[in-house]
């Protein structure tokens, strides 16, 4: 199963691909896309959404896994980060392909095994677990793997329960 | 000029096309597009792109005008609306239409002639200013004409105002 994690924003936004094999994780490949600061909004969200295209006409994963997203104060954050996962999530389902969601919990129990765990200690997981020489940076793209590692993980063990019942 | 007014919104957005010829405006074409309640919002987002593509193959606009949002509190709101409005913004950058923003207060002041007007007196100016038999619902859809006007004005005003010079 090869999974597409996302950390949508306008400014960058984070990806990473990994592929779960009885119950192994392969990182296939991760980074972060970038768009031009100063350039209008909606040339930055179509270059997000080509980027996105390319990037599945290379691979071919089986499904998108996004944060879900709570915001406490910051409404002009929020509608900025919902313009990009607007886009994202447009652009899974012009590819046929499943979205999951997880909270910022889900994500750092799945990873780390503890809800309350820093963000490095969730990069140095995801490095571990992926089995790569440094912590991918920037942030956006750790993040994106971290959450394509929950799916994984989350996925695994419905699994698992489903052949216990 | 042919100007596509555009109210986002996840459940429902509303549109509105003008033309302005002459100081002169007429109504295309208006209403409101709904997605299925309690369909995946993934599908929900392709369903507003494909109608906003088909919108445009239909007519052609020469810009789209859309609200600058600001929200005050409801962060959800603001990310629901974001998720709609990245849609509408990428659309405008894939048939390379520009995009022109309008803040509540300049959308009542260009159509009402009055900041703090009313929603019934900007939905009542809106009928009138297009010549319409009744006001155009939902409330989305007069929303959306509204924008459209707002841009119409602004555009000859400011082409008046370059006249002068």
């Amino acid at each position: 199963m090869i999974i597409l994690g996302i950390d949508p924003g306008t400014a960058i936004m984070g990806y990473g691909l990994i592929e779960e094999s009885h119950g192994r994780l392969t990182a296939l490949t991760y980074a972060s896309w970038r768009t031009r600061a100063g350039s209008p909004l909606p040339s930055r969200l179509l270059s997000l959404h080509d980027s996105f295209n390319r990037l599945l006409e290379q691979y071919t994963p089986d499904c998108v896994a996004v944060e879900e997203l709570f915001f406490n104060r910051n409404t002009t954050t929020a509608l900025s980060v919902g313009q990009a996962r607007g886009i994202v999530l447009l652009a899974a389902a012009q590819h046929g392909l499943p979205v999951y969601e997880y909270t910022p919990l889900q994500v750092k129990q799945a990873v780390v095994g503890y809800g309350k765990a820093e963000k490095v200690q969730v990069q140095q997981m995801v490095r571990s677990l992926l089995g790569l020489a440094a912590v991918p940076k920037p942030d956006d793209t750790a993040d994106a793997l971290a959450i394509a590692i929950c799916h994984a993980h989350s996925f695994t063990w419905q699994r698992r329960m489903g052949e216990l019942q």
